[in-house]
Protein backbone atom coordinates (compact mmCIF):
# COMPACT_ATOMS: atom_id res chain seq x y z
CA UNK A 1 0.00 0.00 0.00
CA UNK A 2 3.24 2.24 0.37
CA UNK A 3 2.87 2.83 -3.02
CA UNK A 4 -0.50 4.51 -3.11
CA UNK A 5 1.30 7.60 -0.85
CA UNK A 6 3.45 10.69 -1.49
CA UNK A 7 6.81 10.07 -2.63
CA UNK A 8 8.98 13.32 -2.26
CA UNK A 9 12.04 12.77 -4.39
CA UNK A 10 15.21 14.82 -2.72
CA UNK A 11 18.31 15.82 -3.77
CA UNK A 12 21.17 16.70 -2.21
CA UNK A 13 24.01 18.37 -4.17
CA UNK A 14 27.34 20.01 -3.18
CA UNK A 15 27.24 24.00 -3.77
CA UNK A 16 29.51 25.31 -6.58
CA UNK A 17 32.84 25.89 -5.50
CA UNK A 18 32.45 23.25 -2.55
CA UNK A 19 35.45 20.61 -2.76
CA UNK A 20 34.05 17.75 -3.65
CA UNK A 21 37.09 14.49 -3.27
CA UNK A 22 34.69 12.07 -3.62
CA UNK A 23 33.49 12.78 -6.71
CA UNK A 24 37.09 13.70 -7.68
CA UNK A 25 37.75 10.19 -6.28
CA UNK A 26 35.41 8.52 -8.71
CA UNK A 27 36.35 10.43 -11.89
CA UNK A 28 39.62 9.13 -11.15
CA UNK A 29 38.70 5.94 -11.23
CA UNK A 30 36.60 6.58 -14.32
CA UNK A 31 39.93 8.02 -16.00
CA UNK A 32 41.60 4.84 -15.26
CA UNK A 33 39.18 2.78 -17.04
CA UNK A 34 39.60 4.91 -20.43
CA UNK A 35 36.55 7.15 -20.24
CA UNK A 36 36.98 10.95 -20.69
CA UNK A 37 35.09 12.87 -18.18
CA UNK A 38 35.70 16.48 -17.32
CA UNK A 39 34.23 16.31 -13.81
CA UNK A 40 31.87 14.22 -11.62
CA UNK A 41 29.88 15.73 -8.32
CA UNK A 42 28.52 13.63 -5.58
CA UNK A 43 25.31 14.33 -4.27
CA UNK A 44 22.72 12.27 -2.21
CA UNK A 45 19.47 11.06 -3.66
CA UNK A 46 16.84 10.26 -1.12
CA UNK A 47 13.16 8.51 -1.55
CA UNK A 48 10.70 9.78 1.17
CA UNK A 49 7.39 7.64 1.58
CA UNK A 50 4.86 10.62 3.84
CA UNK A 51 1.67 10.66 5.04
CA UNK A 52 -1.54 11.61 2.75
CA UNK A 53 -1.96 14.93 3.46
CA UNK A 54 -2.35 18.09 1.48
CA UNK A 55 0.19 18.76 -1.63
CA UNK A 56 1.06 22.03 0.74
CA UNK A 57 1.64 20.96 4.37
CA UNK A 58 4.15 18.12 2.24
CA UNK A 59 5.82 20.54 0.61
CA UNK A 60 6.49 22.91 3.63
CA UNK A 61 7.55 19.74 5.33
CA UNK A 62 10.07 18.59 2.67
CA UNK A 63 11.81 21.64 2.59
CA UNK A 64 11.58 21.47 6.40
CA UNK A 65 12.95 18.37 6.74
CA UNK A 66 16.01 19.39 4.28
CA UNK A 67 16.61 22.68 6.38
CA UNK A 68 17.14 21.00 9.19
CA UNK A 69 18.56 17.68 8.78
CA UNK A 70 18.78 16.27 5.19
CA UNK A 71 21.34 18.89 3.85
CA UNK A 72 23.89 20.78 5.38
CA UNK A 73 22.55 24.64 4.27
CA UNK A 74 26.41 25.63 4.59
CA UNK A 75 27.80 23.52 1.83
CA UNK A 76 24.83 21.77 0.36
CA UNK A 77 21.74 22.71 -1.57
CA UNK A 78 18.23 20.93 -2.26
CA UNK A 79 15.61 20.45 -4.08
CA UNK A 80 12.56 18.04 -4.74
CA UNK A 81 9.53 17.05 -6.23
CA UNK A 82 7.05 15.37 -4.74
CA UNK A 83 4.36 12.92 -6.51
CA UNK A 84 1.59 11.96 -7.50
CA UNK B 1 33.01 26.58 -20.04
CA UNK B 2 32.15 23.59 -18.45
CA UNK B 3 28.56 24.42 -18.67
CA UNK B 4 28.02 23.92 -22.66
CA UNK B 5 29.23 20.71 -22.35
CA UNK B 6 27.42 17.50 -21.69
CA UNK B 7 25.70 16.48 -18.47
CA UNK B 8 25.07 12.50 -17.25
CA UNK B 9 22.66 12.86 -14.08
CA UNK B 10 23.21 9.67 -12.46
CA UNK B 11 20.57 8.30 -9.89
CA UNK B 12 21.59 5.24 -7.81
CA UNK B 13 18.87 3.35 -5.60
CA UNK B 14 18.97 -0.02 -3.38
CA UNK B 15 17.15 -2.76 -4.88
CA UNK B 16 13.24 -3.60 -3.37
CA UNK B 17 13.81 -5.61 -0.76
CA UNK B 18 17.21 -5.06 0.39
CA UNK B 19 18.04 -3.52 3.75
CA UNK B 20 18.80 0.31 3.89
CA UNK B 21 20.02 0.89 7.32
CA UNK B 22 20.87 4.67 6.46
CA UNK B 23 17.47 5.11 5.28
CA UNK B 24 15.71 3.76 8.31
CA UNK B 25 18.09 6.12 10.67
CA UNK B 26 17.11 9.41 8.65
CA UNK B 27 13.56 7.80 9.11
CA UNK B 28 13.86 7.60 13.04
CA UNK B 29 15.40 10.84 12.71
CA UNK B 30 13.03 12.56 11.22
CA UNK B 31 10.15 10.69 13.27
CA UNK B 32 11.94 12.38 16.37
CA UNK B 33 12.19 15.92 14.96
CA UNK B 34 7.96 15.47 14.73
CA UNK B 35 7.53 14.42 11.12
CA UNK B 36 5.27 11.36 10.02
CA UNK B 37 7.37 9.45 7.61
CA UNK B 38 6.52 5.87 6.06
CA UNK B 39 9.87 4.77 4.68
CA UNK B 40 12.92 6.39 3.47
CA UNK B 41 15.37 5.15 1.02
CA UNK B 42 18.89 6.71 0.40
CA UNK B 43 20.38 6.59 -2.92
CA UNK B 44 22.96 7.68 -4.62
CA UNK B 45 23.41 10.84 -7.27
CA UNK B 46 26.11 11.82 -9.25
CA UNK B 47 26.53 14.41 -11.84
CA UNK B 48 29.33 13.46 -14.46
CA UNK B 49 30.29 16.60 -17.10
CA UNK B 50 31.53 14.56 -20.47
CA UNK B 51 33.17 14.96 -23.63
CA UNK B 52 30.92 16.56 -26.41
CA UNK B 53 30.46 13.37 -28.43
CA UNK B 54 27.54 12.02 -30.44
CA UNK B 55 24.51 10.75 -28.02
CA UNK B 56 24.52 7.57 -28.68
CA UNK B 57 27.88 7.01 -27.91
CA UNK B 58 27.68 9.08 -24.81
CA UNK B 59 24.69 6.65 -23.58
CA UNK B 60 26.54 3.62 -24.32
CA UNK B 61 29.49 4.99 -22.08
CA UNK B 62 27.32 6.12 -19.18
CA UNK B 63 25.56 2.83 -18.89
CA UNK B 64 28.78 1.22 -18.78
CA UNK B 65 30.56 3.18 -16.38
CA UNK B 66 27.39 2.90 -14.03
CA UNK B 67 27.86 -0.89 -14.35
CA UNK B 68 31.64 -1.27 -13.82
CA UNK B 69 31.80 1.62 -11.44
CA UNK B 70 29.18 3.44 -10.16
CA UNK B 71 26.97 1.00 -9.19
CA UNK B 72 26.45 -2.43 -7.48
CA UNK B 73 24.07 -4.08 -9.84
CA UNK B 74 24.16 -7.34 -7.27
CA UNK B 75 21.93 -4.85 -4.62
CA UNK B 76 21.54 -1.23 -6.78
CA UNK B 77 19.25 -0.29 -9.63
CA UNK B 78 20.78 2.84 -11.98
CA UNK B 79 18.88 5.18 -14.47
CA UNK B 80 20.34 8.35 -16.03
CA UNK B 81 19.51 11.24 -18.63
CA UNK B 82 22.02 12.80 -20.63
CA UNK B 83 21.31 16.85 -20.98
CA UNK B 84 21.68 18.89 -23.19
Amino acid sequence: MLSALPTAKVYVTLKKGVLDPQGLTVQNALEALGYDVQEVRMGKYLELTLADRPREELEADVAEMCEKLLSNPVIEDFRFNIEP
